[in-house]
């Protein structure tokens, strides 16, 4: 197993990768908290809950604009609005912004992102990936849902060995028989990437359970687990979300998560 | 469940689908046989496995021309040339043909051939449904390794909503626990695939299990479950093969699978 | 794989098992068709249906006695009383009985049962399995929802080694991520099973699919890709059964399976 | 979702429930520590890792003497010997002991076993819950690796509703598509446990990822997410171990482990 990997194994690079973004480092001493709403729905909406999620900690903001949706009759993301919105959240708190990116005809929409972020869907979109390495910006890669680890190793190497290294790795839980949670998060991969891989690993506790009430539990698991840093849904108000309300969590709740949060890494 | 399907469903298009590709069609009355290589190798090799699997009642060629692998470092498929090949075998044997697209980039490259296949990986790659759903050509769509039914369908409604109504959905085995074989070959599915949808239902016992000794119960198994047709991967000589040749049967066994799948066929 | 099989293997038994049990045998030239209730629930029940498939064809009838519900609070079947009805079943029908025991306590209610079945539950219950594997009675083992099909046969190997040849194989449907089915039947394992083991092998299409309308097509599915037989629920009045009447056929729908997986089999 | 609960759900118990088990207690305050070898192999075995463990602060010690193996070929235990060597453990440190049993008839060798472990592939054997629901000792049920939430808590409504409430609930981790740890541990199963059911919840990070490297940083994740303890192999000799030395660690590292828990646990 992992004989195939190349740049993303620890083999050849023993020392831990750490990627500098901004005034904002990921992987090494610092924990990374990556917050923000599910979809960017409206300027005061995005700078709202930017402003508070800084306060609380968050060294990243992240706000989705365009939504790969199971169904072509849902939502689909605000487009090139939502990034610009996301820009001028991005002025007003001078956090770095991450979004999600489908399609690389998009790509002169992201000028201003700061991450590039891949998700579970795109995760073995080998001609997206293939692209994305030949840009000059940070990549969060999430696992598909249905992706071993070393699937997802191995698609790190379309990105690195189309020249880019500055790669994030990010699990968001995998599809398993139980229905109780929406995914499974699979932590045991946290401490298994950070043992075969020099790459920085997140974890998304929103996406993984789909339920507010269990994402404080699984961020402090998934920092205790080993992870670099955590990506948390939080939105000013979830009962109102235009998607992913069930599992988007208050600014109140999220500063509780990063105190303790914190905490448990100073404990490591 | 299904509420979200429009196009795609029964209910709104009671009679099956039956969809007519140069001079065979696919649902309805006559069993569709699909056959030929995992990947166009040379012309010699596609030409002679064409006029092998035309002679035993095969009513589409197939082959691979790009290919999507898990990792960057394995063979990657001839591409235009692959292509080119196939053109050849057509002329040769008068077979429609299809291959797998990955990038709406290499359209140009696919007016000679007459069925496009998205691939399992790409089942959810919502942008490349939009754009195919434009193009008039038949497509075959291939259930992701871990998507539900639903999700199945739901993709379809991409494709079908941007105007194409000319799709066969591809039961390719799912992702579960058990590795003795590589997939899980769900002809439950296939059944209520049936029930639920108007559309021709193809099943693909190859890469479904892995193993060519299983290639001929699970095709028979699959005609019996109410299946439009097959799609098996057959190689002049598996044992060299460049992509699946574990999975590859010989035309001498392929002749036994049509023969015995069209006398199930006749029971049904 | 398969390294630690040993009377189970066909490599220590190169000829097809064939179990003979009263007027009937399992495995080799014909097909066996157990059917009957999930419960048995009274003796007109039973009975009527016991008339009823036995004249479309079945060989074996089953009925559940003592049920392993999920839950304590769930019906528990009417235990030795389920016995004694299905034994009045049997004289006047002249068919060989099946049920499931969980439980070497209650053998002494088995004298007249000429199948015992080990439920999927019970795969790895060792114990169980120890003490079966003692007495002189033909046992179908129904693969646990879980387990590969390596684990299933070493659990064949705890009834072998205790002196028990007459073991048959049951393929139940495994858990997966699909929920539309109840369960995800996994007939390349019985094509797989025929191969690796010399053992019958028995398809459940009832409890795998849970669905009705599906137990038709994976019926005849599961002669096609080999099975040695069908086991079916046929209940004579599925919307008030006691259990499992979502799945319960009518002896009408029987009988159709019947035929049609008479000529599918007479075409292998 | 959990309607069927009743004894085991929160809505019928809103305190947490507290076991005591000799001079500990398992629940509320205090993290629990359970520590010893898969199996017991000799005096001077167990009782070295015992006084080992002791010193660590674990506050159980477990040690298998009835193994539930997959293949009837393999070790299976030292049996009544084994509890035996488990009792003279017990008096030279004064851990409460904790072992496996799979059958009511063994019930006898029990009787200087405080905490009777009821195993993963017996999570729904009922003749065996509903036995030792009479029993008047402590038993900790582990959840079935292929059983959901709601499952595990009717398996524990077995227990309960034949008289038993000092129950102890434990993830081992799930079975999925995942092959490169043994099984997934499903920690937002632990986290959702704790909100539906009153009773403790211990994760086992042994036997869930096989992986010994992996056991630190899985034990802090589970304390992490809010789990009553842990449960963990460890051995003096792990590369000669009969049974599951590849996931047993040494009392060196397990020091390290319990220390690093409390600290986490301190922070919650």
């Amino acid at each position: 197993m992992f004989e195939n990997l190349q740049k993303s194994s620890r083999k050849n690079h023993l020392k831990d990768t750490i990627i500098k973004v901004n005034n904002t480092t990921i992987g090494g001493e610092y924990l990374t908290i990556i917050a923000g709403p599910c979809s960017v729905e409206s300027e005061e909406q995005i700078v709202d809950i930017a402003k508070s999620v800084k306060k609380s900690g968050a060294t990243i903001l992240r706000g989705g604009a365009y939504k790969p949706r199971t169904s072509p009759y849902d939502f689909q993301g605000l487009n090139e609005d939502g990034l610009k919105l996301l820009s001028i959240a991005k002025k007003k708190t001078n956090l770095p912004i991450i979004s999600e990116i489908v399609s690389v005809d998009h790509l002169e929409f992201f000028d201003d992102i700061d991450i590039l972020q891949v998700g579970a869907r795109n995760m073995q979109n080998f001609e997206l990936l293939r692209e994305l390495g030949k840009v000059k910006k940070t990549i969060l890669l999430k696992r598909g849902f249905a992706n071993t680890i070393e699937e997802f190793l191995s698609s790190v190497e379309y990105l690195m060995s189309s020249g880019n290294d500055d790669i994030i790795l990010c699990e968001r839980g995998i599809r398993t028989f139980e229905h109780a949670t929406r995914n499974t998060l699979d932590l045991s991969a946290v401490a298994m990437l950070k043992e075969i891989s020099h790459l920085p690993v997140i974890v998304d506790p929103s996406h993984a359970t789909g339920i507010a009430s269990l994402v404080k539990p699984m961020s402090l698991a998934g920092v205790a687990s080993g992870a670099d840093g955590i990506m948390v849904e939080v939105h000013n108000d979830p009962q109102n979300a235009l998607s992913d309300g069930k599992q988007s969590i208050t600014p109140y709740e999220f500063d509780d998560i990063v105190r303790t949060s914190l905490k448990i890494r100073a404990c490591l």
